[in-house]
């Protein structure tokens, strides 16, 4: 077990911190070249997070959005794979301190750390409405859906059935869309048939929203097109209704209170707190603000990307949080520090090109947004969202396993994945009434 | 949600404890027939154990081999599942109570709980060397292989890095020569070059056993087959080694320690608390004896079978732990209770028939055990294997995703479940030394 000499580069690597949809692209586009790169994650996996509320109800594993970092860049020498959690970052002495084992060194720090879930000041919430970041929180969505029926099916009292068989989704944004057509659908399909004393089609599913309108970051027919939608599933979408409070018994809104035992979180997102590493000052949002090369202003020598960075457009606007922006910047910035460090090339300034932003409405129907006047909606942009994320799913084995249980999961409505592994919720959580 | 007539039948129904192999043969015996039948179990999923430890060696996901027991049976309306944990058993008024909610009444109760785990007394090995019953363990033994080489590569210490990369598996029967087998082939192939600084075909696996030989159930010449072909994977193999302590920093056999990050526990199986819910004397490992019929002696209208069941074959030799001998007695006893209920015929004795009993040494070598002197091994015997559990699998769709995971894993020596997905351990146990 000899150390090999890139265990201590002549030139410290270009470090990137996070292994998402930004991270990964930078490491990729650095990916055989002679730039030593050192890529830090605190999972061993890249999460695919645009299909993870299939994980949540039941119709995908964990194991088909998510591929092991090491092997998908096994095969590049130049690249280091550290799995480990970031504690600080020493800006003057160049380096990444870790919770735990040695701080590691760079030349240049790319920062693509993503977002987490905010519940704005109330974190109490959390524990009863889990968000929809991690294969953990998905895991356990997927429990609490699924024990839900089974308590109501052992319930003899009509108003804790009713609680147990009550979904409650805030934020209408994608996710809460998705999430609410998907558990619409695992109740009226998946499970039609499996229980005896109840009828899992009666199943409530409540979509809330404080604005006035799903889909804010889409145009407004094709946000009205995926309520009409929802509504058609089952789903009942309550807009304009602030959540005022969440408990262990249900959700509070304006003059009325909705018993549920399961209520999903999908309304606030947060930047990383990597603005405090750099001891920066960053927007409402926690973002850092980088400028058109994707450098951290005032800071030398780093960078930031994706959902952690705020990044305006030429016509100074922000980019959105999207996959695809993260993806388009980390390639971006990749080929770029390449030809610096290699070539002495300065920076170009990068450029978002919309490849249109999709969200999906149960089984057939989607929306696309292409920016202008060009969208889609229906089951043809269903088809073009699948294809789309199915060539996107970075493995070629995921691909043809998320393919083929699609297909399947397409003709015949079932779930295979519909197991409830996560420890059962304390007594006081399953039944608080 | 009106309660449907089958809630209160007639008579009170068939009671079955445990959906294991034996628990779901007796109700698929029933299913369709006039017989009511209920049938509880603390999961909501049928297990298919014998590949348990393709999920603890990252091959397979969970999905892949459970199965919503709800699913298998929606079809049959005489069929009633309950998810729940069975608290005790009320002969005399002849009930089944729940750790929650109301008791169920039975006419005939049918108790398939099979076995778990045992530490002959040392509980506190429980924390430090999991076993292989359930999915969670399952989970908890991957990501600790994983970590294991995690850590290992973030380490500078030789000696902490060979304490990382060593695996120790306790136990010379089939689960703890398939584990050390799949162990030995997920370090050398799967994660071969996935490193920098370890290099993962160093990793030490080691398998204990208390006896002289491994795998005590099968003739001599097979065991000898089956060590060899585990040395050939690079397994250490240790007969003759009682296990004298377990703790945090690794395993104490006579004379020496061995430092070892993760440890399996593949030792010790005990049969369910079942003698205990009935009253019952039981024998050495707990379980029930059982007349040739499978009626609990002195109980009236309780049966068991299964790994929780004593039942002599007629040489008056008990039968053996197995998964055909629990699927064997569960078809015999629904076909029988079936005949004795509806037309009044007399319990037949149930005669066991071996199918083979086979253990899987690494990707391409079994054993296969028929009886006699008919036996099987190497190659021929591995086809077999993995053809009749592809078969046994409950599920069409399981056996298409399995099959076609198989195949791919086999063709590219990868593994699609690598996640690291449990809580990481309490830095005590990440670096004990």
């Amino acid at each position: 077990m000899e150390q090999p000499p890139s265990d201590q580069p002549a030139s410290p690597p270009v470090v990137i911190v996070g292994a998402g949809f930004g991270g990964l692209a930078v490491a990729k586009a650095l990916a055989g070249s002679d730039v030593p790169v050192t890529l830090i994650d605190h999972n061993n996996y890249h999460l695919f997070v645009p299909l993870l509320y299939q994980v949540a109800t039941a119709a995908l594993s964990p194991a088909d959005i998510a591929e092991p970092i090491r092997h998908i860049l096994a095969r590049y020498p130049n690249i280091t794979v550290v799995m480990g959690r970031v504690a600080g970052i020493d800006v003057a002495g160049k380096q990444v301190r870790l919770t735990e084992g040695d701080p590691i060194a760079y030349g240049r720090l790319v920062i693509a750390t993503g977002s987490t879930s905010t519940y704005f000041g109330n974190d109490r919430w959390a524990a009863h409405a889990p968000s929809l970041k991690s294969i953990e929180e998905a895991r356990t969505i997927r429990t609490r859906v699924l024990e839900g029926f089974e308590l109501a099916e052992r319930s003899s009292d009509p108003a804790a059935r009713e609680r147990l068989m009550t979904i409650v989704v805030v934020g209408g944004g994608p996710t809460g869309v998705e999430m609410a057509g998907s558990i619409a659908e695992l109740a009226r399909h998946a499970l039609a048939r499996d229980f005896r004393r109840i009828d899992p089609t009666t199943a409530r599913v409540i979509l809330i929203e404080a604005g006035a309108r799903l889909l804010t970051a889409f145009p407004e027919n094709l946000a009205s097109y995926a309520q009409r939608s929802l509504e058609r599933l089952g789903v009942t979408v309550m807009t304009g209704h602030p959540v005022q409070d969440i408990d262990a018994t249900g959700v509070s809104i304006a003059g009325s209170h909705i018993p549920a035992a399961t209520i999903i979180w999908g309304a606030g997102v947060r930047a990383s707190p990597a603005a405090t590493w750099l001891g920066i000052e960053a927007d409402r949002s926690g973002r850092i603000p980088v400028s058109a090369d994707l450098s951290v202003t005032g800071v030398p020598d780093v960078y930031a990307l994706g959902d952690t960075a705020l990044c305006l457009d030429a016509a100074g606007q922000p980019l959105p949080g999207l996959a695809q922006v993260a993806q388009q910047q980390g390639s971006h910035l990749g080929r770029a520090l390449r030809e610096n460090l290699l070539h002495g090339t300065a920076l170009p300034p990068f450029a978002f090109h919309n490849r249109g932003n999709a969200a999906i409405v149960g089984r057939h129907a989607a929306i696309f947004d292409f920016g202008g006047q060009r969208r889609l909606k229906g089951f043809v942009a269903w088809l073009l969202w699948a294809a789309v994320h199915v060539v996107l799913l970075v493995d070629f084995a995921q691909r043809v396993r998320v393919s083929l249980q699609w297909l399947w999961r397409y003709l015949t409505y079932r779930r295979g994945a519909r197991l409830i592994t996560v420890p059962p919720r304390a007594p006081a959580r399953q039944s608080p009434q």
